[in-house]
């Protein structure tokens, strides 16, 4: 069979194991909603019992949110040819609002049909193209509402809740309580609570109708905070196969989201890989493949040219896409004086139209219409910064904020059509204008969900911009940026290779953690306790098991102390046998109980305290 | 001559050249100030001229400061056997208020003196141990209070201004007005505001009157933000040859104080190598070496024993010591509930102690005994927190604040005696509580500099807790802390190596100046406009080596763009030629420029707006 397979399609039928290995000490569970499909995934991680020395505890199984699909899931065979199973592909039809069209709808999308050129690197499989009724509005916003809970929305609050319950009983919650900045988090997500925040636009779905191999997710301020992976090949390197294994390679490592800004050749041909093959949503930034079709000449651009992208991609399945229609003509000038200029490669391209035709951008002026595709498919928009800083000098400045109020602007005029909306942000800004950032997208942008990239807290340390944006990204999270862009070492250097990507996303799978534990999340804390309950009982693998990327815990822990045996030994290699200060905490605690010195130590600080607390008493 | 060297000795004649070749790009300069033996020692870094099609500037050199020491100077031969010159000897001597002893005053000093089996790993160049004259205080603080403005703190005037006056007339300073919740940073720093901030407290200078061979630096919050690595052996691994090597290395990446945590054989001499070799302050932690000399048990700890290790380290040159004095025995049963209980080893090493006899800690009945040993050497204390929280649930609880509540009685009772002093904070604290731990420690401690231990803003990354606490470092630097102890990716797991010392340092200059970036500290902005300037105009070569981690940068830019062509090209690889958007961007100014487009433009939008700002205005 492999001899009727073009040299791209045997490259793509097999994935790295490194990529679809189980996660060590853990198996995929469902937990089944109200009806038969709707089996939602979770992540369980088996927990070894308390040692005797320790008090003997059983430590139930511990359950975390999964974004790594079928991938990682042993009872599923996986065949990137066929592409991954519509899950969502009955409560799409069943709604009777759409229609399977006899053909693609874009003339780029026909022509590609048409090329046997491209035989050696197309998709196979590709499933016929779903769109709206004539007129009709398939978002989930629309139904949200009209007071229609979906079956996604259903999904997503069974997903959100991570079996909070189960987590809360077994592992004795203690949390803080948090700060949330005035979100409305409520202690148990409910179906309704996820039609509520869609239908209020304080979330989205990113869900299109033609992307029903989709695991359904929600991004908001007042569910867990997302992360989101860019892949994409460019012209100078990467092929499909490539951004194929990146893509599940970044689920893998905790990816909510993944866009894929290819912009080399065949980049229709890797999207359709992509989206066949991917469990999460998917976005896109339309622009860069209408600048492609003018072969690179910003100023050759026209409305016909990117409406026809929009459909094309739309009819993929892409999930959302990125516009940046806050680009006007009037801001333009305002970083002429900039220290870096336009730094998205969106806003500058626009930006260069604009100068070159001298009239307002088009994405602006075509707004409505983009809201009719994007309804008839349910994409949402993610609204591009364009003018985002791009470095700790420019951040904050009124080229920045200009566009945000007009991002602010065209927010409400997605809503009027129902048409689901996030915002994009910055970028360079140093820690102390960050809440700035977040307070003023708030206020003008109705409490639509930002989703940021980093920010970068500093510009002067290329290699590590993975760090310097985590720290502004957790920040910005806390204050209440849904979804956080992640940011690889290879920031402003290069393309990140799979390491970089696996670095990228542990930094943001951290920053996006603390800030729902900031936040005091219901049950974000609950890991965390867990974690350090197995490290401070000595429970290795629990505590490598628990944690964001077992391998490398484990490898590390290997360094220093290789052998089996040292995986159950009560100490470790920092301070060795004797000075280990976990082993003297428990002796503490062992000798507090012995004596019950809890209460006849109360009493002798009482004691002391009566005396006048001398300290330096006669002896 | 090497057949007469034992092989300790030989193997610590060379270091690596990974840890002492010039950093790239940039030379060794000296700053003198008002007599000719005050060289301040900066790096400073070249940068080529703005190509024509940027507008051609000329790019003065970048200063940047430097911890570095002379292992990077081209003028310095180094000798580890002779160990580093002492800039400071005449400073020291010239006061006359110290005395050169015939001999070591501690008892366990002079018995691995006589020990004729250590000849093989001992420093073989040890000066005679200096100490005040009886009854005397040698201490930086005693100076201050007294109207003295010593060398050490001229020198360190111009060490913290880092030229700040031509860099800010070379580099055209921009910069954002900061946030600095209540600091006093001047715009300059001069040599009496060095005084007055160590003469109130604020600040301290670590310098022990046995370690002349330091380049004198400041910790406190009106300075720039410090950071310190740990390194040391254990039981488990690592020698003498490598800790030197170690300690050379991370004062190359950035550290500006080092601790010496070695808990192994031989700590003594190994310090001595490391003491003789360091260019910055050296912190240990005595009750580590007390503990060795009593096996292991801490119940067996004495007052006696404690005080010959002071007296031992203190003549050896340390420059602070951090004391558990905190840690009473009212507060060690609020721990007995804690996820982690205690994990400072210090820490429970005292709780153990008080608990065994049940009587209060004896670092603090003898504390100001202490003091009278800290003055006589000038060691600073750095008060340990033996209760830090070792995981988010117990963070910020009642043993914490209440062993920081003790620490601020000490600090007065230290600043009674003239002492130097600061306080060492947490460890493991969720986003939203950081800020009270600042606010809590100023007031408590009346403004002495804080020292943090991160903190750790999520327990669920082992693996990547240079990240989850970098993030927590650069928020408490921003609030106040004057000091960040740096936390490696083997946190939890291992001892680190060589390369998880640079990760974790390079986590902690960037929380460090993104820190000085937020609170607006004076000039701090200048390199990151200098950086992204270079950025802006391609000139690769300058971003790498104005970054932290030239070295890495440029590895990673070969990685995707390995001709040194491209070291020159006006594009990255990241978007390829067509569609870089500094390109564009560049575009953007050039025509903005030639059609006065800043002020054309202007106009337009002021047209635009006087039309009623219609989006939709019929064509």
């Amino acid at each position: 069979m492999n001899a009727q397979l073009n040299p791209l399609q045997q490259q793509a039928q097999t994935l790295s194991e490194s990529v679809t290995a189980p996660i060590p000490g853990s198996r995929k569970i469902h937990v089944d909603g109200s009806r038969p499909d709707i089996r939602v995934p979770m992540r369980e991680i088996a927990l070894s019992p308390t040692p005797k020395l320790f008090g003997e505890d059983i430590n139930h199984p511990f359950c975390v949110y999964d974004t790594s699909g079928p991938y990682t899931d042993t009872a599923v065979t996986i065949d990137l040819l066929a592409g991954l199973a519509p899950v969502r592909a009955a409560w799409i039809a069943e709604r009777g609002d759409s229609e399977i069209l006899a053909g693609l709808s874009s003339e780029f999308g026909r022509a590609r049909e048409r090329d046997g050129a491209l035989d050696g690197v197309r998709f196979g499989n590709r499933p016929p193209p779903r769109r709206a009724l004539a007129g009709g509005n398939v978002s989930q916003m629309h139904y949200a509402r009209r007071g229609i809970i979906t079956p996604e929305m259903e999904y997503i609050a069974i997903r959100e809740n991570q079996r909070i319950d189960a987590i809360r009983e077994a592992h004795l919650l203690r949390q803080h309580r948090g700060e949330n900045f005035g979100a409305s988090i409520p202690q148990k997500i409910t179906p309704e609570f996820v039609r509520s925040e869609v239908a209020r636009g304080r979330a989205v779905i990113p869900a299109n109708i033609n992307h029903p191999e989709l695991e359904p997710m929600i991004i908001g301020r007042n569910f867990l905070t997302k992360v989101n992976a860019n892949i994409g090949n460019s012209a100078v390197s990467s092929g499909i196969a490539e951004e194929v294994e990146k893509l599940v390679w970044s689920i893998r490592w905790g990816a909510d989201t993944v866009m894929d800004l290819s912009t080399g050749k065949n980049i229709h041909e890797t999207r359709e890989w992509i989206l066949r093959n991917s469990p999460v949503p998917i976005g896109t930034v339309p622009i860069y493949q209408a600048l492609e079709k003018v072969d690179g000449r910003a100023e050759e651009l026209t409305w016909d040219i990117f409406r026809d992208t929009l459909i094309e991609q739309a009819e993929q399945g892409v999930d959302y896409f990125t516009i940046h229609a806050g680009v006007l003509l009037r801001y333009v000038p305002m970083t002429a004086k900039r220290v870096t200029g336009i730094v998205s490669r969106g806003g500058s391209i626009m930006a260069k139209w604009c100068l070159a035709h001298h009239k307002e951008n088009f994405l602006y002026t075509h707004f409505e219409d983009i809201c009719e595709i994007m309804k008839a498919y349910d994409v949402s928009f993610s609204l591009g910064d364009g003018l985002r800083p791009g470095s700790i000098a420019d951040a904050n400045d009124e080229a920045q904020f200009g566009e945000l109020e007009t991002l602010g602007e065209l927010t409400q005029i997605a809503w009027k059509h129902d048409v689901q909306t996030i915002i994009e942000g910055p970028g360079h800004v140093p820690m102390h204008l960050i809440k700035e950032n977040m307070d003023k997208q708030l206020r003008e942008c109705g409490e639509a969900p930002f989703y940021t990239l980093g920010p970068l807290t500093t510009d002067i340390a290329p290699g590590y911009d993975h760090i310097t944006s985590a720290i502004g990204a957790a920040m910005i999270g806390w204050y209440g940026t849904a979804m956080l862009c992640y940011v690889t070492p290879k920031e402003h250097l290069g393309l990140p290779n799979k390491q970089d990507v696996r670095e990228g996303l542990m930094a943001y799978k951290i920053a996006a953690h603390a800030a729902d534990l900031a936040k005091g999340h219901p049950g974000a804390q609950a890991r965390d306790n867990a974690l350090s309950k197995a490290r401070f009982e000595f429970r290795w693998e629990d505590q490598f098991n628990l944690g964001l990327d077992p391998e490398r815990a484990r490898e590390y822990h290997d360094e220093t102390m290789p052998k089996q045996a040292h995986k159950v030994a009560h100490f470790c290699s920092m301070c060795g046998p004797h000075f280990c200060s976990m082993k003297i905490s428990q002796d503490v605690r062992e000798f507090a109980d012995q004596q019950d010195v809890a209460k006849g130590m109360a009493e002798k600080s009482q004691e002391f305290l009566a005396q006048g607390a001398e300290v330096y008493r006669p002896e």
